[in-house]
């Protein structure tokens, strides 16, 4: 029998389109992949009634009901003083609660205000869920059969009360139906192109196995679920390695991998060192190395030469290539990443020059055109890609794709 | 009176957190700016009864309810069906939707497949909404008091058919409620001090004026919303005024603006240039300003300097202040921002250097602190701030203080 879990996430800015409903997503993700189903999602404003109604109607279809949302200290956020009333308690002050706003706002460097003391009051009728990360504490009411969560909306404040509290109380207490995912991570080839290329191999999948297909900006993710039987996972692991067999020059990583988290282990595991010279990913390209903690141990440094006068004076590149052939072409591309590698000192550096947009296409340099250069002890080169004409997205793909060379130059050659 | 509107999300993909729910975002935005209320978004899968109890539920609240998805012409597309059943009708082949079906797939270089094909199939009983970007009508119900739209979930389809089809249709049918909305950005100040600082402000706001805090990573955005009532124009820019003299020292723009965008056209206007030297941002600062068109025209470059080599080797930091001070410190911000300013040759340059963990803290440098310098022609100095501990956090509230503190710059002395 599978358990049914709904989610309310309330405020208003989500139903004037102010935010995106990310929470939502991450959520069901992580439902799914703990072997719970969502059932429904219902997102409602700061409204007393609106909540008390949307609270009845999930209780009588799923025993999980998750709530995110007005849990701020500020009026309003209405959330804390509905479910009193809808639980029939009321606030008492936690000293626990108390002490980690205290620490929040210690390590801001400020103390605690009136407004956010108040969040530390709690209805007695719930267990508390400390929030290390913010000042919302979330709160947990066992309920009958049911069981009702709130947490911040914040989040990473809501992520890791999920991660650390809710679903391992959530697994002690409901069965979840058997699942087993895998996830492979490809790049350089599109959706239709893996699915031609797969075709036969998907349509073997019993159905009790369900293949989706996941794009994003310069990459697509194949997950594989297994659903509902026991012990999936030896047919998962067989039909995943006859699956990597039909992609393999296409795989970057697995499951939670990214292509920096990947190049970084890469990067650490050979003891070499990283530079980058970025032009029109702005800086970009180094933002995603060290988003990576632990980076600063392979990452030396990088130079966004936005100006061909920064191009000459910060990464030597010579006045005449970027006359003869311009900014956006193989020979600057080649000696941005020479000059990066040569002033940081390092075993490796990737190089990026190209048009992002709106502005600065021609007819034979369009908007979209990325030159990525790559120079390391003993061989240097560059390669053209043609990445759209959406701004940030090819500003992403540009990153993503520089990296995913880098991880290819280190696989084969070292 | 205000009309109501419900929004129905169809999709198992919508619940496993497969995609993002941008339709919804998209949809409130507009239903917003239009003068319509949209009091709850209901997501649920393909499922015949959970979609027939969706369209009763949102009945009961709302007078117009519109539906998203299920319209694919796979067999995991239920919509048209159940809605055949719910208002109680039967298929007929439209000859306009086949045209428009034959069009695509010519446009494509294809023939119409047979299943394709029975996407002209529409209920008799509805008024079709032509799709001239996709294979899937949309459907017009007319109900007693109620309209029932069905609309494909791709997004630029759905776009289309409400900005050219329902949208319009609507104000014919129902009146949209007088509605205004302005958002004041601040920086610098918590939520919880904001709302001390206006409480006497905010109680002074009639019932249909409410106010909404948005905190985000290293702001606090201020909503006002006249919601109901005629001509609340000129109130709400009094209002607004008021507000805006009680926080004005924290207020860096409005509405739709960033930090990077306002700052930015600060150093157009003033015809400004600037260069960054970032280290524990590690190119986020870079990517923010350059994530903004145009930027070329005042970002000359950014220096990553990870590494103390790089900082002593790229931005011209002494090793004596390293070795007396360490990285983070005002020393090394100080001369950071002059070496960027130098070598890039710029009217402005910004630094940050400090510990965004999870490893490198220590007892008088915890993780959090971290170091902002500005440089400008005529004088230079740094600020500390504590940021927390979440990695990510600390790199994206950094980033966007530092540019708060050239903001400022610019406004008091140019």
């Amino acid at each position: 029998m599978i358990t049914n879990v709904e989610l309310i996430n309330i405020g208003d800015e989500l139903l004037i389109g102010q935010i995106v409903n990310t929470n939502a997503t991450w959520i069901g993700q992580q439902l799914s992949l703990s072997g719970y189903w969502l059932k429904q999602i219902t997102t409602i404003g700061d409204n007393e009634q609106e909540i008390i109604d949307a609270l009845n109607a999930a209780k009588s279809r799923a025993q999980i009901i998750l709530i995110t949302g007005g849990l701020g200290p500020t009026k309003d956020d209405l959330t804390k003083d509905v479910l009193c009333k809808y639980f029939n308690t009321h606030l008492v002050f936690d000293k626990q609660a108390y002490s980690d706003i205290e620490n929040i706002f210690h390590a801001r460097g400020k103390v605690v205000t009136e407004t956010n003391k108040r969040q530390a009051e709690l209805p007695s009728a719930c267990v508390p869920i400390y929030n290390k990360k913010g000042t919302a504490p979330g709160m947990w009411f066992n309920y009958g059969e049911h069981v009702f969560v709130s947490m911040p909306g914040v989040p990473f404040e809501m992520q890791a009360m999920m991660q650390n509290d809710v679903l391992p109380k959530l697994k002690q207490q409901y069965k979840a139906m058997p699942i087993v995912h895998k996830t492979i991570l490809t790049q350089g080839i599109g959706e239709s192109d893996l699915s031609d290329r797969i075709a036969s191999w998907e349509n073997d999948l019993p159905p009790h196995f369900k293949l989706a297909y996941l794009p994003a900006a310069g990459m697509v993710r194949l997950r594989l679920t297994g659903k509902g039987v026991e012990d999936m996972e030896r047919d998962m692991n067989q039909r995943i390695s006859k699956l990597k067999e039909l992609i393999a020059p296409y795989i970057f990583g697995y499951d939670d991998d990214t292509i920096q988290s990947v190049v970084g282990s890469l990067l650490l595991e050979k003891q070499k060192t990283i530079a980058v010279a970025e032009s029109c990913t702005g800086g970009f390209l180094s933002h995603l190395i060290t988003s990576i903690p632990g980076s600063s141990a392979y990452f030396m440094g990088g130079t966004v030469s936005y100006s061909n006068a920064s191009k000459m004076s910060q990464l030597s590149v010579s006045e005449q290539s970027l006359k003869d052939y311009g900014a956006v072409s193989e020979a600057v591309a080649i000696e941005m990443a020479i000059g990066a590698r040569k002033i940081y000192n390092t075993d490796f550096a990737l190089s990026i020059t190209g048009i992002a947009g709106p502005g600065g296409g021609s007819v034979e340099k369009p908007i979209g055109t990325v030159w990525m250069g790559i120079a390391t002890h003993d061989s240097c080169y560059a390669r053209k890609f043609l990445l759209g004409t959406n701004r940030l997205r090819i500003i992403q793909v540009a990153a993503d794709t520089a990296l995913n060379m880098l991880r290819k130059e280190i696989i084969e050659h070292y």
